[in-house]
C-alpha cells in the first residue's frame, strides 16, 4: 500500500503539470521519464514468444491497434499539443510491442476462460514496459487475463497530433495487479429494456477500466425479458414487448462478449420480492399482487412477492431460478433478498396457512436454503443482499456473496460474520440518485438516496474503513450499480460514464488516491470514452479539462 | 381562465383512464369524443383556400406530414393499443386537413417574419376541428404562426397501430391560444460547445411543444465560439478549437431554421462579468484576469471582467455588441449583466483610475446606457439578468427586459419597478442543479442549486404569485435554461427532454394543472421525442408509462 500511495502522489503532480499519462485506472506502480516517443506507422503487436495465442486474445490485440488508430485523443491542453510538433516530429518511434508470458502452461487458456474462473483464483496482473529509444516494448503476464489487461493499459498511452500517436513521457515502466478481485458494475435491465448492443456497449466501456464483473439485475416486478427454456410464459406475458427480450441466444452472446472482455456476468433473479410480474404466468405463486396502496405492499409499484411459505412455490422458484442460471457460465446466481415486505406476507391468506406456525423468516430460511441448495447443484454460488444476513438471519452456507447496499456502515456486521462482501451501498455507488421523486404525484420530491452521487464520492470512499484486519479479507470487491427508473437507451451512457470508472480504480489502484490528480486522467478518460463511441458525460468546461487544477476550489 | 382550468380537469380524468390525447402543451379549449377515427393512406393537406402559402409554412406542412407517417408512436397502455384494432380497422378515414385564414392580409407573411415580429404583437392562436365522419379536418388562424402551431396540435393527435395513424376520441375540437408571449428556453454554448446540429435538433423540438424562443447564451468566461464580424480575434484566440465557433453563416443557418419553427434567437453576450476571454484578445479591457484565487474575483473560474470605467472599453463594448447584434435577426439582445464581482474591481488600478470617484454602480449604469443606447439604434431592444436593475439600480430604458434568476421571490419587485420580465428562477427552472458540484476537489460538495429541478417542480410554478393585476402584466413569460458545466452533446437532450416541456405547457396553457393528470401526456411526448430523435430521459419504468396513476403515491 506504501508503494500504491507513492506512486499516485507522484502521478498527481505530473498530472497536474502536464496531464501527462491518461491512464484510467491508475497503476499501482508505475514510473514514466521526459523523452517523447511516437508510434511508427508499421507498429504491430508481435505474439511469436507466446506458447499459443487464443482467438479472444487475438481480437482484443486487433482491437487494441484499432483504438491506436481511432481514437485520435489529442492532449488536455490549450493548445491541444501544438507546441509538442517538433518533438514529436524528431521523436524515436515504437515499433513493436511484444507480448510475453511468464507462467509454465504449455496453451495459453482463453480470456474467456479465465474470466469466469473462481473470483478468488483470478490473474489479472502485468509487467509493460515502454522503452524510450525505439526498442520494442514488452507485456508481461502470466496470465492471458493479465496480457489483457496490459493491453488496455498499452492502448491508453498515446494522445495524437496530426495523425500521430505519441507520448511525452517514455520511458515507461508498470507493474500493475488489482488490489481487489471484484470490481463490478450492476445494470438493471426490468425497470426500463435495454437492447443487446446498449448492453454490449457497456461491457466494451467496462473492459476499458478494467471492470471484470457486469451484476445483471435482469428481471424485477416490473418487467420479465429474460426467457427461460421451460417458463417462455414469463417473457411471454412479462416483458414489455415481444422484441424487449434476451433469449438464450442473446444472453450467450452477451456472456461470449463479456467474457472476451475478461468480464464475468453474474445475473440476479431478485426472490422473494420483486417478482410481481410472475404473477401474469403464474398467478398461485404470488402474494399481494397489485395490491393497493402499493407503499404498504412494496417499495415500488406494482407489489407482488412469491409465497415462500408453500413447498409448491419453493419448487418452481429452484426449477426457475437454476433454468434461469444454466443459461449464464459464471459460477455465480444472485438470488437477491432484498426488501422483504412482511405486511404483503401477512395479509396473504395462502401464506399464513402455508406457514403453519413458522415465522416469515424462518420460512424464508427454507426457502433460501432449497433454492441456493438447488443453484449449489448445478455448479452456482449464490450471491445475496444484505436483508438476508443482517435483517432475516437466513442461515447462508460460508462461500455465499453478500452486496451491502443500505449503507457502509454495515459493511463490518457482515465481515464479521465472516461472509464475502461487496461492497454497493447507495451512499456512494448508486448511480440513480439525485434525479427527483419519479413516482408521479409528488412535486417537491427528492429521490429517496439524495443526493447525486459525484464521481468524487465514490473516488473518497475507503473499502476498509472500520474493518480490522480479519475483517479485510472478506472484502471481495465492490462496483456502481444502475437502477433504471430513471433511464433507459437514451441516457444510459450518460448515467454511467464516467462515474463508474471512480469505482473502478478505487477497487484496482485502491483507496486513498486525491481527486484533485485523478481529474485530469478523468478528463482524458471522459474524452476517449466519447472518441470511442461511449456517451460521457462531462465534468467540467472544456476550459477546465483544458488546465488541470485551474477549477479546483482553491486555485 | 376558468375555461381552461375545466377543460384540464376533463382532459386529466380522460388521461387517466386511457392516455387518449397525446397533447403537449395542452390546449386551452378542448373537447373531445368516443369515435375512433384514422388517417386514410391518401391524407393530404390543403391549403388552396389560403391567399398564399409561405415556403417555410409549406415546409412545416410537409414535416407534418412526414411524421404522421413516421412517429408509430403506440398508445401507451399495456397492449399497445392491440385491443383497439377491430375499433380502429372500422374506423372512418380522414382524407384531409384543411388550412383557412381568417384574417384579412392578402397574403400570409412567412413564419420567419412572425417569429420575430414584437412579442407582444405575435399571434399564436387556432383552431382545430376534427369530425368523426371522414369529413375534412379544419385548422383555422389569423396568423401563420397561429397556422404552424395548430399543424404541431394535429401532429401529436396520432397513435399507431399496426402502420394506421389513429385516435380513439373523434370529434376533436381545439380552440387554443397562449397564455404568455414569451416561452422559451436558454442554452450556454461557452462552458462547453455544442455543434449546429445540435442546436437545430433542439430548435426541432422546441417547436413540437410551441417553445419561441432561444435564449442563447453564446459565449462566456470561459470560451468565445462566437464568430464577430470586425472581431474575428476573439473566436480565434477565444473559442475551444478553429472548429468549435459560430461563424456568422452558421448563425444564419441557426436564426433561419429557428425562425422557420417560429422561433426566435435572442443572443446574449454577458457583460460587464463574465468576459474573461476577451482579455486573449483585449487585455486592456478586462479587469483581473485570471487572478487567483477565483473565488474572491468571480463565481467561477476563470476571474475577468470589462473595465467598465474606461471610456475606450465602453465603446469596445458598445462596438462588439451592436457588431454581434447585428448577426441576429431579433428584436431583443441581451447585454447579461450578472454576477459582478465588486473584488475584481476594487482591486484593478486601472479601474480605480478610470473610475475618477464614481463608483462602480454608477460607472456601470453609464456603462449600460452606452451599449445600450447602441443597441437601440441598431435596432435592439436590451435584455438583462436582474441584478442590474435589482441590485446596482441601473437606469434601464422602460422597453428592457428583465430576466429572474436568483429567486422566484424577486419577481415582484421587478414587477413593482414596472419592467417586463421573463422567469428564469434557478429555484423552478435550471436544468444543471442536482449533479453535483463541478470543481474539482470538492468530494462531498453538491450543486450550489441542489436539488435537482424536476418537471412536476416547475410544473407546480405559479407564474402571478404575490402579484397585483398591475404587475401581473409585466410577465412576459418564462424559460427552463441549461448552464453546460456539466453538459454537451453528449448528454444535451436528456439534460433538457422533457424537463423543458413542463415550461414550455406551464406558460403556454397557464398554471394550475395537475401533474397527476400531465404525466401520461408527458410520456407520450417523452415517447415521441425519442421516435424523432431527440434523446428524452424516460421518467419512469415503462410499466407505470403503460399504466397512467399506477405510480402515483397514493395509488
Amino acid at each position: 500500500m506504501m508503494l500504491l500511495r507513492v506512486s499516485q502522489v507522484l502521478l498527481g503532480l505530473s498530472a497536474l503539470s502536464s496531464s501527462a499519462l491518461a491512464l484510467w485506472p491508475q497503476p499501482r506502480e508505475l514510473s514514466t521519464g521526459t523523452t517523447p516517443l511516437k508510434l511508427s506507422n508499421d507498429f504491430s503487436v508481435s505474439t511469436k514468444g507466446l506458447p499459443s495465442t487464443p482467438n479472444d486474445l487475438q481480437d482484443a490485440i486487433r482491437r487494441t491497434q484499432g483504438f491506436l488508430k481511432t481514437d485520435k485523443l489529442q492532449a488536455l491542453v490549450p493548445d491541444r499539443g501544438a507546441s509538442s510538433k517538433s518533438a514529436v516530429g524528431s521523436a524515436r518511434a515504437l515499433r513493436s510491442l511484444r507480448l510475453a508470458y511468464t507462467g509454465t502452461a504449455r496453451r495459453l487458456t482463453s480470456l474467456a476462460e479465465e474470466a469466469i474462473a473462481d473470483v478468488e483464483s483470478r490473474v489479472e496482473g502485468y509487467t509493460l514496459t515502454v522503452p524510450s529509444d525505439g526498442g520494442e516494448a514488452v507485456l508481461q503476464a502470466n496470465s492471458t487475463l493479465g496480457l489483457f489487461r496490459g493491453l488496455t493499459t498499452f492502448g491508453q498511452i498515446w494522445y495524437e497530433l496530426e495523425g500521430t500517436a505519441y507520448t511525452l513521457v517514455a520511458p515507461i515502466q508498470i507493474k500493475d495487479e488489482p488490489l481487489y478481485k471484484y470490481r463490478g458494475f450492476m445494470l438493471d435491465t426490468a425497470r426500463n429494456y435495454f437492447p443487446v448492443d446498449d448492453i454490449k456497449r457497456t461491457l466494451d466501456a467496462m473492459s476499458w477500466v478494467k471492470i471484470n464483473t457486469l451484476h445483471w439485475h435482469v428481471v424485477d416486478s416490473q418487467s420479465f425479458p429474460l426467457v427461460v427454456p421451460g417458463f417462455q410464459t414469463l417473457s411471454e406475458k412479462g416483458a414489455y414487448n415481444a422484441k424487449a427480450v434476451y433469449t438464450p441466444q442473446n444472453v450467450k452472446e452477451i456472456t461470449d462478449y463479456a467474457a472476451a472482455r475478461g468480464i464475468d456476468v453474474i445475473a440476479e433473479i431478485d426472490t422473494p420480492g420483486h417478482t410481481a410480474i410472475l404473477a401474469h404466468s403464474f398467478p398461485e405463486h404470488i402474494a399481494c399482487f397489485e395490491a393497493s396502496p402499493w407503499t404498504k405492499y412494496a417499495n415500488e409499484p406494482p407489489a407482488g412477492q412469491l409465497r415462500l411459505a408453500s413447498p409448491a412455490t419453493v419448487n418452481f422458484t429452484s426449477s426457475l431460478l437454476t433454468a434461469a442460471a444454466k443459461l449464464f457460465p459464471s459460477k455465480f446466481f444472485s438470488t437477491g433478498g432484498d426488501e422483504i415486505n412482511a405486511n404483503c406476507y401477512k395479509e396473504d391468506a395462502e401464506t399464513q396457512k402455508d406457514l403453519a406456525g413458522r415465522t416469515v423468516d424462518e420460512a424464508l430460511d427454507g426457502f433460501t436454503q432449497a433454492v441456493h441448495g438447488a443453484l449449489k447443484g448445478v455448479g452456482k454460488t449464490a450471491v445475496v443482499w444484505e436483508e438476508m444476513l443482517l435483517d432475516h438471519k437466513v442461515k447462508l452456507a460460508n462461500d455465499t456473496v453478500v452486496l451491502v447496499w443500505i449503507s457502509s456502515a454495515n459493511v463490518q456486521a457482515v465481515a464479521q460474520a465472516g461472509y464475502r462482501l461487496v461492497h454497493a451501498s447507495n451512499d456512494f455507488f448508486y448511480l440513480d440518485c439525485g434525479a427527483g421523486a419519479w413516482v408521479g404525484n409528488f412535486p417537491d420530491g427528492n429521490s429517496w438516496c439524495d443526493p447525486f452521487k459525484t464521481w468524487q464520492k465514490s473516488y473518497s470512499f475507503n473499502p476498509i474503513a472500520n474493518l480490522t484486519k480479519e475483517q479485510e479479507k472478506f472484502v471481495l470487491g465492490g462496483q456502481h450499480l444502475l437502477w433504471t427508473e430513471q433511464a433507459g437507451p437514451t441516457n444510459l451512457d450518460e448515467k454511467i460514464w464516467p462515474r463508474a470508472a471512480s469505482g473502478a480504480e478505487l477497487f484496482w489502484t485502491g483507496p486513498g488516491g486525491d481527486v484533485r490528480a485523478a481529474l485530469p486522467r478523468l478528463h482524458d478518460l471522459q474524452y476517449r470514452f466519447v472518441k470511442r463511441g461511449v456517451k460521457a458525460t462531462p465534468l467540467q468546461p472544456e476550459w477546465c479539462a483544458l488546465r488541470p487544477g485551474k477549477c479546483d476550489l482553491d486555485a
